[in-house]
């Protein structure tokens, strides 16, 4: 048996990524459909964990839960006319079933609207009945073309809350607060990096008036999309006939919001965010095991283990999830690589020095550190060290995210910033439909993507278009995306 | 504004069952597609808590989650002769994507074997890898001829798990351990009556070596099968060539399991089962809200209101999902039908005497009494309130099954009492394929179907089987079915 369970160097990204997934037993990619992926469990106790914490947070902001079918009648795919075209291509679809033809194609769903908003319709009639916020957590189908595990798949977990309000500055404010969700969980409580975009014009949600995203900076240089949330205004209420009486006796078509998470890409991105050469790093809330005991063999192995049990019990009891890996056919040293590259966040070794000596020895997946921690205080000692970890998981995804941002001031900079990876920053003729041009022309030729400008901070543009020249409207971020 | 939010006999269940989903916005039927509803928030806060609850017991149970794709490739379906011939009929396709004809169907998942077993053939290897117990919770599609909301959905939801063992013997235990999982919800924390079948060999789940079902007896006299789990022996490991070398150096085939918890149809059968002319009745485990607190206005509103948030805050604190109905435009009265149809088990009514007295009144929903509480025991009153409604609604539906159990001595009783409702025991030649005619001519002169022998109490059978004559090997139960 090898000493390292796991070693790869994250330099070559891609082959740290697949090699990962596979031996820390995320997901099986063997299913024998392209882009259908199987989730093992210590993949899916991950993502039982991001909906837990996605759900309560969208709970706590007054979204009810719900759930719609997973197939969509085609004619109400084709309600809304730019959202039709843009999602059709992708669109997988049901046309028999048992010996029969079906006498009309179902879709299986790519996301919600044209399956909730006829519901909607129904469900809205006066004033009192908004605002309605549902979400609903499921997996949508899309026919991509180049499938990744958790990054891009033909099934993929998210949720998606869609919501209907009397005006438009409620559904204004709803979309803040959706940015505001992604960030209070992703970045606040599991320390992945994340930046927020207004999308431009032409990279906008299909019949959407705004589209706001968060996007995270994968370790290769690329960015990925965790979530976004769309102003729908009343383009979706009209082509859906969403009316409600207002006070004033008249009826009015309700704006809308619709938000997506992506659980799936949650999983890619804190993977591949925390993880190092020895595996993954998972930040507390959603490691499966949060502390791992190991207890040393030797003399007294029978203190020792008793010893062992009763921490793990202790521990149970303070709410951590715990394991006492037991195994008397594997070294303490096997162990400790195993669960090192599992991503447990917490080791403690137990020998017979610990147990005389009343002083624990505790090892921090991320920094390797070994701490002594007296054993009445062990649980104040986790918590911190949580705690801890999570400051020191952002502090280190901040920087490197910095780090990765560089200004570019001619378009052979942008050229080679993009070859180097990370996002390029630069001024920017215009995110509305003028500016499609100068997008198309990076795309084409740095296969760079316009990712929109920051709405957390306000960039003052100086100079002209990176692109055409023309005076900068916006100071925008190129990178290549997945 | 009616007296009664919802006021419906029961006794005509059909209506009673269609009006309540509606009425307490559980579901809505009005999707547009014959056998597929929508869930509304009041219906899926049942469903996430009975996942929630299902979950606990299967992971305590050392199952572990796992998520495989919705569709499964025609070719995998075919591998085991019975299960495809069972399910085919049933079996929705995916046959185009995009603009594209797919290359091969693929199916939405009626079930999972075909999905999960050939990824079995690949984890398994040695005798370290065993026992694997996986579980997934997820909707599965099929095409049913006669769709009823949540009893019969073309897309249903449930929870599937599918263990593999070196052993025989543990998988048989394996089956045993699995109806005492249904039981240890559905009866124990949810009270619902329910009774343990072995069913007929004619009636088994396609490909199993024996099944083993939970019935839950309807108020219209039908039976409602609300979870299974199947003996497969090595039917499929031969047929996916699931093999692992054990010690001795031979590579076996695994033994095999799998148990689907009928989540839909539990839903189905709490509603119906407790329910009363007024509308749900709901265990406290699975009601979205389990205490409602209605303020009675008139003098001291605001010192009331005050009252009220304090006993809101407190119960909240104490772990109870509670509700503050403050809405002025309505009436208490109102509001009390209201929480009543919901099902919420709790009412607090909260008025001026009530404050100065210190004592509140609670109002407990399954049997409408009323009782006073001093307002510092009101957390425990609240705690036994909970046990001693689940113990009421057990002792009820014990005592409402026991009397739906009627003996029957020939055939004509036998037809009789199944047009009245309700299960028939009778004597019965053989549950193995030399009964299956005697079972058909049952089905076809009263629709009765055999349910199987009970397994939990053994019932030695007398005289002559109910049809032929010929001496009966096995005390059986007959009952309509959904």
């Amino acid at each position: 048996m090898s000493k390292f369970i796991f070693q790869v160097d994250k330099s070559n990204f891609s082959e740290w990524y697949s090699k990962i997934i596979s031996t820390a037993e995320i997901a099986d990619v063997r299913y024998g459909i392209a882009g259908f992926i199987v989730i093992r469990p210590w993949g899916m106790y991950i993502v039982k964990e991001l909906y837990r914490l996605f759900e309560a947070e969208l709970e706590k902001r007054g979204h009810q839960p719900s759930l719609f079918p997973t197939v969509i009648p085609e004619e109400n795919l084709e309600v809304e006319k730019e959202h039709v075209t843009g999602f059709k291509p992708e669109v997988f679809w049901v046309t028999e079933a048992g010996e029969e033809k079906l006498e009309r194609r179902l879709a299986l769903r790519p996301t919600s609207e044209t399956a909730m908003y006829p519901m909607y319709k129904l469900w809205i009639q006066g004033r009192r009945d908004l605002p309605l916020k549902l979400y609903q957590s499921c997996s949508v189908f899309r026919y991509e073309k180049t499938p990744r595990p958790f990054i891009k798949g033909r099934e993929f977990l998210w949720i998606e809350a869609h919501d209907a309000f009397a005006t438009l500055e409620e559904a204004e404010r709803q979309v803040l607060e959706d940015m505001e969700t992604t960030r209070s969980v992703l970045y606040e409580k599991l320390g992945v990096p994340i930046m927020a975009f207004q999308r431009p014009e032409w990279d906008k949600f299909p019949g959407a008036v705004h589209t706001y995203a968060h996007d995270v900076l994968m370790p290769d240089g690329r960015v990925c999309q965790v979530a976004s949330t769309h102003l729908l205004g009343q383009n979706f209420s009209k082509a859906f006939n969403i009316l409600f009486l207002d006070e004033d006796g008249q009826r009015k078509h309700v704006y809308q919001t619709c938000y997506g998470i992506g659980i799936s890409r949650m999983v890619a991105a804190l993977i591949s965010i925390h993880g190092d050469s020895g595996g993954l790093i998972l930040p507390f809330p959603v490691a499966p095991i949060q502390v791992v005991i190991v207890p040393i063999p030797g003399e007294e192995t029978a203190r020792v283990l008793e010893k062992c049990r009763q921490l793990e019990q202790q521990l149970r009891e303070a709410g951590f999830r715990v394991y006492l890996d037991e195994a008397p056919e594997r070294t303490p040293g096997y162990k400790y690589y195993y669960w090192e590259m599992k991503g447990v966040p917490v080791r403690i070794e137990v020998g017979k020095q610990e147990v005389e000596s009343k002083v624990l020895t505790l090892a921090r997946r991320d920094t390797r550190e070994k701490i002594k921690v007296e054993e009445e205080k062990l649980v104040e000692a986790i918590r911190e060290l949580a705690e801890d970890m999570l400051r020191s998981l952002k502090a280190r995804g901040e920087a490197s995210l910095k780090s990765r941002i560089r200004d570019a001031s001619s378009f052979s900079e942008l050229k080679q910033y993009l070859e180097e990876g990370g996002y390029v920053r630069a001024g920017f003729c215009s995110t509305g439909w003028e500016g499609e041009a100068c997008a198309a022309k990076i795309q084409e030729e740095t296969r760079g993507r316009v990712r929109g400008f920051r709405i957390d901070i306000e960039e003052e543009p100086e100079g002209s278009c990176i692109v055409c020249g023309k005076p900068a409207k916006h100071v925008v971020y190129i990178a290549r995306q997945y």
